[in-house]
């Protein structure tokens, strides 16, 4: 009798051999696999420090040098975003959102919402980020989700193992290039690496050591805890803080740990993504949806991430807002989408695997239509998705020459997946995985099935019976369940968990010896000795009147906060193009995603222009136009300028004249320009201007050229 | 010397003794104080079971009885709300909302952000729901945020001991009346203490025992864990699972922990309530607001309680989705509030304190001018904020025969708090709280900035300077400095956060012996010892210019969750009322809360209909108007059930006449009355009867009526 391997109850076992139970473990290796995973779980993923670029690089809307200093200054003064808890010294990773960013959020979530879950009559559905352990232990983020660190014995500095062996090898090279005479880039890296970068010496090194390090920086991401441990000993990394090597690399799980209700007993977890709850809800959502396939599941809610070193800024946050679609697909027939061909003339920059293998980043601009048939892109309800992705980006208002789709390499997806892409955007910080769209095959609803034995599947009649020959396995309840008493339940499921090769192994040993023993978590010692008596298992014949089968998830997964920052970068410029003020900033979002559409100004916070005001406040309100009121001090200019970067497309200003014949002007924040006209003809150019059915020329065309009050608009 | 009481550094004692320092603490009582203010942090708060009313009283919105037990396999057949994590067993009081459930929050929460944020310019806010525990230490949370339990010895089960008293109280009391041959109410109360409840025996007991549980049970509210335990022991209340006693009552906190960061250091919570993370933010909120008061923020998000013993349904759940609105008040001049002319006719039905001190429950019908001229309601902006909570109920579908506004009782309110009432929804569960109003005066503001030295003040210039003459604490720098080293910063806030009387005293001693003991939270042995070389205290003349003054708060905060509940009660029925089918249900929804506007039904599956449904469905969609096709087999009388129960107002019929002459039928939900004509004129019905300016009646009265189609509604 040989033990079977691997224990049938863990499917996150099953995870990393490829979903079908097998017979043997793969001897060695496995550890190496596993965590090589480690985080790519999620389709949305941290970001990868090496796609950083350089900063000077970086460009506003206008292509001015983008200044990060004068931009983060101006989102601070205008509260788009700040430290959590600033008052009590903030923590790390955790930002609040003031007005501005607060409402841009939301209308990006709403047109988010529109173009995704309205157009296709998507399921929303809102789960609880609570999570019970047992869901996430199947799903494999309580084994796998984790990041390497090391700490400091030192100075108890704790240290992101890759970051820091990159950030030293780093600091390393560029020592040796100084040494060399060579010109070194000044990347934009975390201000740690930064520091431990910038205190490496002008050392020269051997050509043979340059090479290692490269080729090990080339590795970076592929490495696991004791290989980084190895390379610390080995090149002798030493903290250059401390000038002592850091410990070991342990594991830590990147989830948020708690315990659910009064008895501390039920363990559980913040969600890393909102994909989970979808899954769990499949049989529901698919009886909702009248048992019809394909179908989309979306979510919209805050996930959570116990990042090891977070960003300063939006860019690797520990609270953030995520946006996911789950959409279901029978995985045969190649995986078509009913409405490719509304898409398939779009063109999307990509960046293969195959280019990147070479080590180029050069993008090819290619229709979905090509790429697909040219299995570039691996399927059509991938190729959909990522031109809808496109389309989306472009409407929020994604500067697209700012854009592009990167295939993952085959070591950063998870192992159960067939494609994925991500939607980077280009910001001071280099690309950003702002959507992660990936192929997670039917992973998630599998290991949710073997667990709980819920049916994750979709029954579908077939036009004709078909006759099937395959391992059988017949349980003599009389027998069976006196043997096991009250292992008989996990035994079953075991048994009924075994693949047809395993079946067909067991049924060999079965006739030979009259027994087998099987693998059983949570039964005694680990280990079920089944009997022939108890057991049968034949090969035969059946016949099917329905196809039964486990659908295939394509989940695109958006970032909304990485979107939000890297949109503000996208769209801010500054007065200095137009020859005016250096700092004047500006936001120039489009209409539906800017926080606010139209700000009215009285000329003066004279008492008499109020009622004018109220009024056509009032009237903006009821067009569903929202408005804020300046009757500030400030001068015209001054209070049109803050809210330039505030990024309020539009400004109506009532003056003296608008007492005497009703007229009021309509300024234009990207031009500055501004026409002047009777009430009703301004407030129908603002509806067409904020519903995208007019832009600013049109309505300069249409309406008088208005010349005046913004004389002090320099001043600040 | 006699030390100085107390620590100047523990806010959450001032709090406790009423903000301003003290010289000494209130001997002993405090205690007592302290445990029944547990949870009153929140304005928004939990069930109270004592106002459960009898469940067949409850009524279907026509008056129908309400079937508690048809309502809840409808709305899980529709999937509204469903267990979360169900295929692992569920975990109590955590639900996922499905996509009517969904929708109809979306619904919710556009139309509050219109009707409060947008219509009155409120700065909303997205902070985070991680909160390190200073933050909660400071606003008393971490001290008082808790519940009494008790755990039964024998068989480990965690009872919540007000609960377990007084259900095992209620339960003898009801024992006595079967004895006595009086007629037993059935109450609606928790699946568990009825369980209890039904176990006790027909025992008659003393008049004079009955007498003293009923005082016990009206007070029940009010005792703390040590009088929980003294109360248990004292009527031998035994667990009638197990015969035995449980366990002495502990404190548990009702917040969930979890630790923020690698290194476990951070201990941190889930928040609460949103409030917090908005007082945080004050200061820049004030300067965002060009630093003008009156101002209001608003957030909207998930907050979490670690409830001991969660409702089956939405009513008492773990995660649940709130918003609020911190409206910031200068507390000189009565809180005056701007607009209140615009509500102040407005009829409200009150349930004030006294009425409910004589022991009654009888609501007066007043107008919120009258409330507030009379003091029935304590200010203004409490007023004005009462008044919008009905009109928003009322504009989201409440029935308002079902809402009344009860005021808080002293002992409910949180000891800041100055007046409290509760917007309570009647549901077959009796009287739910679904918005807590609260003046929760300056509270919050006070302790972080006390804890932060973060000044969460207004600075308003004064017209006329102000003479001030006052106790002043000069620090001699040079001799403060050395005296205390690292400790100074501590002792210098501990010495500015001292009163006035504090500081009568401080000086009179300093002057008789030369020094005075000072206790300093965080210094060595928490004592601190001040000479008069390095700190002078003189009572001297200042003039002032500017006022500076600390906010009060008033806070509506909504459970969402509870809302949504009650808004289905409210607006359900059944089509028995109409002689029709017992089982076929309606949730008559205003179309601006309905999940979904318009069904689109084809009459048959035939292909020849679909291009004028797809092409109907995108005119729809560019109007802004959310519909769905079901297409499916089912007869339309079927799908047009399926919908009513789903809550759609209204459906669109596309028959072989419309492909004839172009014109399509509109169904009304409530009616099932139809009209048939042109496209454009059924859709120009849509969407006035979506945007509400037209109601069904009239639209019966501009279109021809038609009949039909639907013969075979009653079959299901």
């Amino acid at each position: 009798m040989k033990p079977i391997r691997p224990s049938l109850s863990s499917p996150a076992t099953f995870a990393r051999l490829g979903i079908a139970p097998r017979l043997t473990r793969p001897a060695a290796a496995s550890c190496r696999r596993n965590l090589s995973v480690s985080r790519t779980l999620c389709a949305f993923q941290p970001l990868k420090p090496k796609t950083a670029i350089m900063s000077s690089s970086a460009t506003t809307l206008k292509g001015q040098p983008l200044d990060k200093a004068v931009l983060d200054a101006m989102l601070r003064r205008r509260m788009f975003y700040t430290p959590s808890f600033e008052i009590y010294g903030g923590v790390g990773g955790l930002y609040d959102y003031g007005p501005p960013g607060c409402a841009l959020q939301a209308n990006i979530v709403d047109l988010w919402r529109k173009h995704f879950v309205l157009e296709e009559d998507m399921l929303e559905v809102d789960c609880t980020a609570l999570t019970p352990h047992d869901v996430l232990k199947t799903s494999g983020h309580v084994d796998k989700f984790a990041d390497w660190m090391c700490k400091d014995p030192k100075n108890g500095e704790i240290l992101r193992a890759d970051h820091f062996v990159e950030a030293i090898l780093e600091a390393r090279l560029k020592g040796d290039k100084e040494a060399r005479g060579q010109k070194v880039e000044e990347k934009e890296v975390d201000p740690k690496k930064k520091k431990k970068a910038k205190s490496a010496a002008a050392v020269r090194l051997d050509d043979a050591v340059v090479k290692e390090y490269e080729e090990v920086l080339a590795k970076i991401d592929n490495y696991g805890g004791p290989e980084l441990g190895e390379l610390i000993r080995k090149y002798d990394l030493k903290n250059p803080e401390t000038g002592v090597l850091p410990s070991e690399p342990v594991a830590f799980n990147l989830m948020f740990q708690t315990s659910i209700g009064p008895s501390s007993n039920l363990p559980g977890y913040l969600r890393p993504e909102t994909a989970q709850g979808q899954f769990l809800n499949f049989a529901k959502l698919l009886e909702f949806n009248q048992s019809q396939m394909p179908f989309a599941s979306a979510s919209i809610g805050k996930s959570y991430r116990n990042e090891i070193s977070p960003r300063a800024g939006l860019l690797r946050v520990r609270e953030f807002l995520m946006a996911e679609i789950e959409h279901f697909v029978d995985p045969e027939g190649g995986k078509k989408h009913g409405r490719f061909h509304e898409v398939e003339s779009i063109e999307l920059v990509l960046l293969d695997r195959h280019t990147q293998l070479s080590g180029k980043t050069e993008t090819k601009k290619m229709t979905i239509g090509r790429a697909v048939e040219g299995r570039v892109v691996d399927n059509e309800t991938l190729g959909y998705f990522l031109a809808r992705i496109h389309l989306f980006m472009e409407k929020i208002g994604v500067d697209l020459s700012k854009m592009r789709f990167r295939q993952h390499m085959a070591n950063e997806m998870a192992h159960y997946a067939t494609d994925c892409w991500d939607a980077e955007l280009l910001t001071s910080s280099g690309w950003v995985e702002c959507v992660g769209c990936a192929d997670r095959s039917a992973y998630d609803l599998t290991v949710h099935a073997k667990k709980t034995g819920a049916p994750l599947v979709v029954r579908e009649r077939l036009d004709e019976p078909k006759v099937v020959e395959e391992w059988q396995i017949d349980i003599q309840k009389k027998k069976f369940g006196p043997l096991f008493k009250k292992d008989a339940k996990a035994v079953e499921t075991a048994l009924e968990a075994t693949s047809q090769g395993q079946r067909e192994e067991l049924a060999k040993e079965l006739a030979e010896t009259g027994k087998v023993v099987l693998e059983v978590e949570g039964v005694a010692d680990g280990k079920a000795v089944i009997d022939k008596e108890s057991v049968a298992i034949e090969f035969r014949k059946r016949v099917e009147n329905t196809r039964e089968f486990t659908p295939n998830v394509i989940e695109p997964s958006f970032g909304i906060g990485r979107i939000l920052y890297s949109l503000i970068e996208h769209n801010f410029w500054t007065r200095a193009s137009d020859g005016g003020d250096e700092a004047r900033g500006v936001l120039s979002f489009p209409p539906p995603v800017a926080p606010t559409k139209v700000l009215l100004v009285p000329l003066s916070s004279n008492a008499q222009f109020k009622p004018t005001v109220r009024k056509l406040s009032q009237k903006l309100r009821s067009l569903g136009v929202s408005s804020r009121v300046d009757d500030s001090s400030a001068s015209i200019g001054k209070r049109y300028s803050r809210n330039d970067e505030l990024g309020t497309p539009l400004g109506i200003t009532v003056d003296f004249q608008t007492l005497q014949d009703g007229t009021i002007t309509l300024r234009d924040r990207d031009s500055t320009a501004q026409v002047r006209a009777e009430e009703d003809k301004i407030l129908d150019a603002i509806r067409s201007l904020v519903d995208g059915s007019k832009n600013w020329a049109q309505i300069e065309a249409e309406l008088p050229k208005f010349q005046g009050q913004e004389i002090d608009v320099a001043v600040r």
